[in-house]
């Protein structure tokens, strides 16, 4: 019996003392294992001097002497004095000596930046931890503890570090019951019904972990928002959680309900030009701050999915944005108005996607296509924005999915700061069980050029300010924890969140530094498991895309859940979160016509972009169908038919899932067994996902193409009719399932 | 600012390695800290001889090495023969030794009991864990283990223990979308969507938990059932946690939803006569034993709270238990048919509680006493149910009470095996944050005196089959663990669980000690801590009743979420859902008449119990307003007046809660500080909620008794308005909130 089989595997690792369970994350802190540099890094620190004058030095403080006592297993001196083999950690108002580093270097540091450099005193090597203001000397700590975690050469120590985009953000769509939409990992670790009575561990463990990265704001709920979070009771709760996170360099943020000011103030409207609500927004503003003095902003969305918002009115999304920036103004706050926008213009239609062309009552597609509703609100809007408002564009024009081009929103509004959103959140990628490390298609997506200034006008450049010149600037994640003992429940999935805060501090970064380093925080320094696990990590989303959504596909998940595939839909709540609606199979082909000739949404980029993709032979062929209706025999750059490799992509999907497996397995003795049969188990589910992609993907397409699956494939298992007939009433991440 | 402080003081515990998260539960193993003790045990035990010829024996004899290596600190070796300062553990069938042993000693040791004993052989001790069964071994290791955890002797060891009830269960109130109905601990530990193919850690540290207390059954699914559970894909599920919990003596049991039928089977009725609805379920329960093949059996809740059930067709719980006991009994699974009922007569009633002798058209109260309705449908089914049906009864007649008096059915249904069903979750005890130790009120009913067979028909007796002889016996417990990483939320909640397997054991055993052991094994041996700490839970359940429902007031808590006092509410959706339905406070006095002059509910107990509790002058007190309706100025045994004695019981529970605080607070230096600072946090929440229920119920009740609060005590700090007006619409525990 299987079950048994796998139990009695179980059995062997259930009793080992200290097992992982990946709460400490990529903070563990172990002793390092080299015996060889553990000595070298004891030398060259014995002691640390670090007055710790403020909240965020005393955290700063703590956590250097609880890793190095961690990292080296010995205790660390705190001295009064510099003295030699010994870190000096402040700022120039802690310590005369870093006053006198600083000021002879004349850094840059900004607000968050630090130093850390090796000098000598008295033909003694001394390591700086130096920074311009406390959070950046808590920033250096964390950066040099990692340096130690990742096992580097701490001999001449020379760095310099600033983040690029100012407020670092992470996004939580907890509700206020517990529940979090999208969420994979339990219940929302915000127990708000025992605030502010009871402070969880996790909520500090939880700031340590944000400000290791650099992350330093926090949304604490959805952004399908409820009004309750603003009132008095609510905001005792959320004025404690700011004071916890305060000295972590952590700023709270909370979502706006745009109706707020009927469902909790008893007026009889929310519109943004009627004084008696903006005086509300105004006070009730006030009275945020009076809780959380530094509290960061809103965010909204409005308009969208049936949230309410300023069109309610007959306003504009700028007179709503600009209503909650002029309550914010004075304070300091910033509201972040999201882009995800497709209420406008399609509601429920007959429109036949079959056999569209045969409907001669269908509303054309340039009208209908969802890709290019975010564009066509904003763009119009640039310029008419406060200075403390930001747009909040998600990556692709689409929804998270596991393939986008860039939103053409990026570059297209120069005097808008815009908010990239990141979904760490797997809602499209797997959710619980899918090993797919992010960084890479963050940086798709940040390195993109838009050409929006001519050339190297990247989409980083536009978010971190240096294509314009924006007073603020700002990034966000849909966070992807919740209160399962390791965060995330995938062991990988902390790898997102660590590889977000990363790349949110510097976009420089490649995904695979992200990952090595996060691999030898989180697992071992061990260099054969380092290389194959990342190997693993760095393919994992390209899998994902070949098994779920190849060559430009997208959207073809079940209805409402997410989760897994039904490219046959057609008969969602609104047409345009129907399968068919995007991937528009037919007998001719396959893929959502984007050019002149279809909905035209190509028209959104710059001319340089459009040029390439709005031609099939120059088009990059992972957006093909993307932009695309194609002929199911069109000839591919590899030679195959489309149809043929649309199955050579998703069996090789499944192959390289199949791969994982194996490698992974081959590295139980470098890792503690309880997380190496976590991610086992989690693989052997994620293959049996792949199939299920590919093959209902397969056997659906193939009604249109009638074109056979290859021989030399291993045949689908099951018939369409088996997977359509699959249903999954309690799947996570929605409507209040966990 | 308190929240400032409370942060810092949280700081220094932030940063600890190794801090004690409460994960491992009373199975810590930690190295016994007593330098002398740990000699002297490392003396006696340097080795196992422990063949493990079975999974169970395979997991016993894995945690007996881990819990040695762990409280030893030091390696034990697995010889293949018998030598001195050895442990040799097994049964006949493993053990030429053990055989011997236990053939000269004819112990009845039945399915499950062990013998832990010291022999001599070639002048060396050796320690005997012997069984007659497997799973008999893994018991006595645990208790073996515990010996060691709390310090015991183990010199001249000769201990033999048998449970005195054979089934031992725990139920889940738990939803198949991970929400928990009265859950208070986060979301469900059973991840349905991920099984069967990927299984939590906790599943197996579950089963540990579970069978170190001896605990053999659960049921994985709520009462309020859910059809689902029972079709395949379920099923598979199902099994898999069957495979799990297997090795460690725990069997599966499900909640039947009574209409699943119908709403899985494509029937058009439920009827359980109708023969097509006998062979579904006898199909529906072979497909189950095809899955797990020691299929526990089933819980039914039936014809109550809007559950389905027998009477729909106008069939009797005796049909409809008779039932699923015909489609189980050639498997030896069980029924365990709820007496939890209320629907047949009470409904929606316009009876006017506060005023109701001036109401004529009033239902008279003997119709409408909730308190008699089990009792009046149970009673008169004795003997009508097959042998494998046992009838499972709560503990008092109403629902959980802080306190109640037994239920009248115990000792009433001679020929019936009953089920005493605990509630373990804290539902109305104060839910998360409650400090209260259940062990003396689950004590409190299993010694109270039935005078069924006259004196000394303990209802303990009843239950464990003594005082009938019953086939089956068994005890249910409602479970308090969820996903929170200590998994009760509340570290003190760790010990309602333990308290329950323990008394589910052995009933004799005392509250002191299991609080003692638990203790011990949970934080520390400290003398002085152990004391200290013990006061305080053994304090706890009075103190609560204090606070919350003195002398005999019940069923005063807010409507739905059971969250804080509402004794005003009079317009819940069912008559009997209003607390003024049970308190019937008005300007006369208080209290529900259940003599023979009101309900006469108290004609349901025995002439010996009876005739003590109809008399206000010989009912115990706190049952006095339970049973009486009593003038304000009824003078109490104290000397006091009624109200007077109500306002005392409110103010000195507050007091006995700041006792627990100051008490708690000197206990610092002896324990880890997250444990430490959880509970100080939750002991001034405690505090808060507390002063919450004196003030609300003593400012309510003073509007009919229109006397004073004694003026030397506190005033309270709102008026009656200000808590009536309080509402909690994501309180935990019901409506999908966590």
């Amino acid at each position: 019996m299987k079950g048994t089989f796998l139990l009695f595997s179980l059995l062997f690792f259930v009793l080992t003392a200290f097992a992982e369970d990946g709460y400490d994350l990529w903070l563990r802190y172990n002793k390092i294992s080299d015996p060889v540099l553990l000595q070298q890094y004891r030398t060259k620190i014995s002691s640390i001097q670090f007055p710790a004058t403020s909240p965020t030095l005393t955290v700063a403080k703590k956590e250097l002497l609880n890793g190095l006592e961690g990292l080296l297993g010995s205790s660390i001196t705190d001295k009064k004095t510099i003295s030699g083999q010994s870190i000096t950690a402040g700022t120039s108002s802690t310590s005369t000596f870093i006053q006198s580093f600083l000021s002879e270097g004349k850094f840059s540091l900004g607000k968050e930046g630090f130093i850390i450099a090796t000098k000598k005193i008295d033909q003694k090597n001394v390591i700086l931890i130096a920074a311009d203001s406390d959070v950046g000397v808590l920033y250096g700590v964390f950066q040099f503890l990692r340096l130690l975690q990742t096992h580097k050469n701490i001999s001449q120590l020379n760095i310099v570090s600033v983040p690029k985009i100012q407020n670092r953000i992470l996004d939580h769509w907890d509700n206020l019951n517990r529940t979090v939409e999208r969420g994979y990992a339990g219940a929302s670790i915000w127990n708000w019904h025992l605030l502010p009575g009871y402070i969880d561990k996790r909520y500090i463990d939880y700031a340590r972990a944000n400000a290791s990265i650099g992350i330093n704001g926090t949304v604490l709920t959805n952004v399908n928002a409820n009004a309750m979070v603003l009132t008095k009771p609510y905001l005792e709760k959320v004025a404690e959680l700011a004071n916890v996170f305060r000295p972590y360099g952590i700023k709270v943020y909370l979502t706006a309900r745009f109706s707020a000011p009927i469902e909790i103030g008893g007026l009889k409207t929310a519109d943004p030009l009627d004084t008696q609500v903006q005086n509300w927004w105004k006070q009730k503003v006030d009275e945020i701050y009076s809780y959380v003095p530094d509290f960061g902003g809103f965010v909204v969305k409005a308009n969208s999915e049936g949230q309410p918002g300023p069109q309610n009115y007959g306003r504009t999304h700028a007179d709503g944005a600009n209503m909650f920036a002029d309550a914010l103004v004075s304070h300091d706050g910033i509201v972040m108005w999201r882009a995800f926008v497709y209420d406008a213009r399609v509601q429920k239609s007959t429109e036949n996607f079959g056999e569209r062309k045969s409907d001669p009552n269908a509303p054309s597609i340039a009208s209908s296509d969802r890709a290019k509703q975010a564009y066509d609100e904003f763009k119009p809007l640039d310029g008419k924005f406060r200075k403390n408002v930001l747009v909040q564009v998600k990556n692709g024009p689409i929804d998270f999915q596991p393939r986008e081009p860039f939103s053409p929103l990026f570059g297209a509004m120069p005097q808008t700061p815009l908010v990239m959103e990141f979904q760490l959140t797997q809602e499209y990628l797997g959710q619980a069980t899918n090993l797919v490390y992010e960084a890479p298609l963050f940086k798709e997506c940040l390195d993109a050029d838009t050409y929006a200034k001519g050339m190297g006008s990247t989409v980083a450049k536009v978010i971190d300010g240096s294509l314009e010149t924006y007073p603020v600037t700002a990034i966000a994640g849909v966070a992807n924890i919740g209160n399962e003992r390791n965060w995330t429940f995938h062991p990988f999935g902390q790898a997102n969140w660590y590889a977000y805060g990363r790349l949110a501090w510097d976009h420089e970064l490649s995904s695979e530094q992200i990952a090595d380093e996060w691999l030898r925080q989180t697992f071992t320094n061990d260099l054969h498991f380092v290389d194959e696990a990342k190997k693993i990590m760095l393919m994992s989303r390209e899998t994902m895309v070949n098994y779920m959504t190849p060559l430009g596909l997208h959207h073809i998940m079940g209805t409402g859940f997410h989760y897994g595939p039904a490219p046959w839909v057609d008969n969602a709540g609104r047409v345009d979160w129907n399968p068919v609606y995007y991937h528009r199979a037919d007998s001719a082909g396959i893929g959502f016509d984007r050019t002149i000739k279809g909905s035209n949404a190509i028209s959104q980029y710059e001319e340089d972009v459009r040029k390439q993709w709005a031609n099939e032979k120059t088009c990059d062929e992972k957006y093909l169908l993307w932009f695309h209706h194609v002929s199911w025999k069109y000839k591919m750059r590899s030679g195959k038919t489309l149809w043929d490799e649309l199955c050579y992509k998703y069996y090789s999907g499944v192959d390289s899932v199949r791969w994982m497996q194996r490698t992974w397995n081959k590295l139980k003795e470098y890792i503690d067994e309880e997380r190496f049969e976590q991610v086992k188990m989690l693989l052997a589910v994620q293959e049996k996902e792949a199939v299920w992609w590919r093959n209902a993907c397969l056997l659906y397409f193939q009604t249109y193409s009638k074109m056979p699956i290859p021989p030399s494939y291993e045949k689908p298992d099951h018939d369409l009719d088996y997977y359509k007939a699959l249903t999954f009433p309690y799947a996570p991440g929605n409507n209040g399932n966990l």
